[in-house]
């Protein structure tokens, strides 16, 4: 606590003299100016349209092409799902690594797919016409509609090869159309053994200095040939200096800058805590699950690995909201605004009120959100057995309506991804399941009480164990197959089917679909139509020259490689491999792979291998290119540090860095441990 | 969290209104006049101290004597510790149950003693005598020495049947030293099988409506013969009626109710967060543990008992906490005092900086808790093993000592206390240690990092897991006769000895006795001496008919059988016997015992059963006798409801509430399940 409190009395002494590297960066609307000023740098469009194009997404992570033959660069970690879903008992390939040394060798990722952005377009008079006048249901409704056919029209007859999201912006103050191009054939063609990644394991994560080869490399194909890509990332021969600019460009998830104090509160007060009292719970069960045997310890490696992640943020993001100063800002940031607001007729007529409802908003999400999550948002139902259910019962009804009229995730244009989930042969552990269920039975009944007649409908007599079990011992939907033949028959076999989950998915979805409806009328459409109006007051304010909250889609970030001031001491930007050495234990997990131990004689110990610079990211970004200006790769982001965690709601650039694998770091690794000559040649460009 | 929004809203507009039945009252100031203007009752000298006679201490819970022949009736989960103790592999005295038919079937519970308060003498004088001018380490020092001479003087040569304590009242107002009659052997008469006190499990608990008999039975020896008493509570023939005036007599442990805002936020924002954080995790490794086979449930359920309540108390508490209401009123009580303070010139020469000062110690306990909690905290060692080391590592330093000179822990009058805990023959099981261990040593890194000093000394090059291991395979700490002689003997011995845990207490001991120093100077010696001025301050403003805050010793609180208003339905204060067979789903928790089952023929199950009362408490309170005007037993206090946790910071007459076992359901268990006839003709008198 006390660093955190260092670190925000430090921060409020110097943004005000610092020119801070701030802002995720929509590609249209770079800033120029800023970076020109402190950087002397301004890019032409063809730099900005290739950095755009070589910069591609992972769902939920960050990728660059590196080669004109569709290799793709990115974390270990963000490809860690396909490594678990590609193994077995006999075979672990996050434990023991891969490496495809010709083309035929590379593993299919049965639940990856690429995308491309390629087009940006403002569809926010479409939008806001569309919604004109309305609240409520109506303006939901209207949104749903104006999205799905936008989306649709955008992807036209090409559903393999493309697409479209509308991406709402400030909040609202935008709506842009965004095209991509999808690769849904995507290939393994490198991952370090894990122990290399994820050295330091949960404790140096969020932490610098650092030693971990967070990388790995895909492969994007075409009609089941490498991908021919014209914009793609080569290496940078020297790496990036102290001082030197660095883009990133890359995906970040989702930051709260824009919120208003009343949503801030709700988030400390009530989502950061119940993710908390949950996800501490279950990564004591997770932890000791591992224990049971090797078998246990691979199946649960994902869900922990992301757990102890999630709960470091979710921990991270309470102690800034907890900060006195943070909340002074953003009350100070609102009362301004509003005062702005007020003082014009217009402005105010329009949108005095937004704060206000925000706030109304707030007290029935409190009211509601324990039933919402646990009933709509499935947390009842830890089960990816449950999710499947679900989609398919939901599909069995939504698909046969107007494109406009359904649920937003079963769009035409979101169908794709709809199936790509179905249809994956990753593996389901039904003991593993078992264990996730009960958990998320229990929660159920400690949420909401032994005697809310949700609970009394879910558990009857049984207890949460006994539930699990029968349910799961209960289920086909394991199998892929069977899978497919319910998606793809009519639309009555799942409506009679007496598979537990189907069972389960399609009696509970009278109330699911209530909660959701109220929590959507009285929330989530009033945050958003109320958050509209307050964006256009804050344009109205500051200008354009802004950027968006993260939305999960591209987005430029400038910084430099620079360290920062830790309790009064310097923390230099880059480490090396002597490091790494001398950090190994021998101990998990601190225990270098043994190929490393093996391989430390061939390696040269002082070429720099993590470092940190001051670009604004933040989860999703993972994955993310590390740029020159001449947009060659010098690094490689995986992490923030331990003041990151604030990024969410403010960017500190005296002390908020990315961490990454410097590019220098990964070609060593390649060469002189894993001997990845191939790939070094591809590289290369040779 | 909608629950407790209203219930603050609805708190704000009644508490003008109602005159609450509020107050935890010490014997020697009781608020005759509030009780008899509201119930009509002003007790004569012989029932205050009948009852304060009869009402005992059972060291962290509470109880008393219901039969001249030391006979005492307390809450099952008090003597969960006992009942583990004496289980084995072989024999679950916690799941079987036990009933003595015989006086010679009474079995010692090793490590329980029973005291009976005899007499309170202020001290207040000799206190602030003693500590008068002083500031930090100097003051400690001096209310060490003070307390350490006071307690000694009024134990003289009687250790053996005397304990004396000081206890400091209203933070600080008052000094009181209290003499108790010792009784330390003690056995246990009768428990029920855990499943019928735990029925509902932790899902029930702080609920209401309510179906546990959470009661036991323990007789007191002296001599090794049954105790002779003279104050008793006989049970109350009737039991009590809706609306009757009930008085419990009970310890409850800590109340916040004077503390600054100041000190609320370091309780909601450090203290609550890091045990949730600590608590759900650690509560997510013994669940599964226990699910590893019947011995290891065994062994470990006590410690998953008492995590699982302390969790629901902290998750109370931080939603009270965040409650804005609550804090609204506590600044405005604060402004309202200090506004007093700045009117009045001698006050507010001496205490008006006494606000700020405990703010500014908080920083400083912000800085420092992390490292407090963990070293000297020994959080960093949760095993039994560790604190017995200590114990006698310090000891052997520490005995030598002139009294007054001694850590407080080591003071004469404290030694019985401090051998009753080394001297126990309750068993220690090195697995279960070592689970515990692994744990807090992991949390350990991963609360101070893994580049602290302290991290690296401990761990060097061992994961958690190795260093657990080789700490509980190098102890023979878990032999009492060995820890005797360790005690009895020379102190050369504990210096020297190679054993792994005297090892680690001795290398540890001078960082940990250094953050000791500077946290009690720092933090708790400018939290008393200032929170003193400030009670002094509020006896000034508000006079002396106020309660202390709770500090662990004996209080009355008064009430009546009450329900309350929950979201606008009214909860009846009684249940019976017929619902616990109703909400019976035969699965863990609500799986009523095989003898409840069997007997359920022969129960009048109209016959009340577990009840709710207006009373004021808290934890600590646990087996506290709920007695009518006539001082006879109508009920036997086990928890409180919801609304309770809030209690801690205030007390909310509107639906705060005491659960208690009703006297009928009590004498109903144990005539027609239990068929204990010959403790049945005891209670009664025959």
């Amino acid at each position: 606590m006390s660093l955190r409190a260092l670190f925000f009395a430090f921060a409020a002494v110097l943004t005000t003299t610092t020119f801070a590297d701030e802002g995720m960066w929509t590609f249209d609307n770079l800033p120029r100016d800023a970076m020109k000023a402190k950087y002397g740098f301004n890019p032409d469009q063809a730099w900005v349209d290739r950095v755009m194009h070589a910069s591609v997404n992972l769902g939920g992570c960050s990728a660059s092409m590196i080669s004109p033959e569709g290799l793709v660069l990115t974390n270990h970690h963000c490809v860690a799902g396909c490594l678990q879903q590609i193994s077995s008992a006999k075979k672990n390939y996050l434990q023991d690594g891969f490496l495809a040394r010709k083309r035929e060798e590379e593993l299919q990722c049965p639940a990856t797919e690429v995308s491309r952005l390629e087009q940006i377009t403002d569809m926010t008079k479409e939008m806001s016409t569309a919604t004109k006048g309305l609240v409520g249901e109506a303006y939901k409704n209207a949104q749903n509609a104006m999205s799905a056919k936008l989306a649709a029209d955008c992807v036209g007859d090409k559903k393999d090869t493309v697409r479209c999201n509308v991406v709402t912006l400030y909040q609202g103050g935008q709506y842009h159309l965004y095209r991509y191009h999808r690769f849904s054939d995507v290939r393994l063609v490198w991952a370090p053994e894990d122990a290399a990644p994820n050295f330091g394991g949960d404790p140096d994560n969020f932490n610098f200095p650092r030693y971990g080869l967070d990388a790995a490399m895909l492969r994007a194909y075409e009609n089941g040939k490498p991908a021919v890509v014209k914009d793609y990332f080569p290496f940078s021969s020297s790496g990036a200096k102290t001082d030197e600019l660095v883009f990133t460009a890359g995906n970040p998830g989702r930051t709260n800058r824009a919120l208003t104090v009343s949503q801030l509160e709700t988030l400390r007060d009530v989502r950061l805590i119940n993710i908390m009292r949950r996800g501490y719970e279950f990564r004591g069960v997770l932890t000791q699950y591992a224990k049971l045997g090797t078998e246990q310890a691979r199946v649960s490696y994902n869900d922990l690995f992301f757990l102890e992640n999630g709960l470091k943020v979710a921990s991270g993001e309470l102690a800034a909201l907890q900060s006195p100063d943070l909340m002074a800002r953003k009350r100070a940031e609102e009362a301004s605004l509003r005062a702005f607001v007020a003082a014009n007729p217009e402005l105010k007529a329009e949108a005095y009120g937004a704060w206000d409802a925000i706030t109304r908003a707030q007290a029935v999400l409190r009211e509601t959100v324990n039933e919402y999550d646990a009933i709509e948002g499935v947390r009842a139902f830890n089960t990816r057995y449950f999710g499947l259910a679900r989609t398919l019962v939901r599909a069995s009804v939504e698909i046969v309506k107007p494109n406009g009229d359904r649920l937003p995730e079963f769009a035409s244009a979101r169908l794709p991804l709809v199936e790509r989930q179905l249809f994956s042969p990753a593996p389901i552990y039904p003991e593993f399941e078992k264990l996730k269920l009960e958990f998320a039975l229990t929660k159920l009944r400690e949420t909401l009480g032994t005697d809310h007649p949700f609970v009394v409908q879910i558990l009857g007599k049984e207890s949460p164990e006994q539930a699990a079990k029968r349910l799961v011992d209960g289920t086909k939907l394991g199998d892929p197959t069977y899978r497919k033949a319910l998606w793809q028959g009519d639309s009555a076999a799942i409506e009679k089917s007496d598979d537990a989950f189907l069972k389960l998915a399609r009696e509970i979805d009278v109330q699911a679909r209530a909660i959701r409806k109220r929590y959507e009328n009285e929330v989530s459409a009033v945050e958003q139509k109320n958050a509209e109006l307050i964006a256009k007051a804050r344009f109205a304010q500051l200008g354009t020259k802004v950027y968006p909250d993260a939305t999960g889609t591209l987005r430029l970030s400038f910084g430099a490689v620079q360290g920062w001031m830790e309790r009064g001491k310097p923390v230099a930007p880059f480490t090396d491999f002597a490091g790494a050495f001398n950090r190994n234990t021998g101990a998990e997990p601190y225990a270098l792979p043994a190929l490393w131990l093996q391989s430390k004689g061939k390696i040269n110990l002082a070429q720099n291998y993590n470092f940190v610079t001051s670009n604004d990211i933040i989860g999703g970004n993972s994955g993310s290119p590390m740029i020159n200006r001449n947009a060659e790769i010098v690094g490689l982001a995986f992490d923030g540090n331990v003041h990151s965690h604030g990024g969410s709601f403010w960017f500190d650039s005296a002390v908020n860095r990315t961490i990454g694998v410097t590019s220098g770091g990964i070609l060593e690794a390649l060469k002189n441990i894993y001997g990845a000559t191939e790939l070094l040649a591809e590289i290369k460009g040779k």
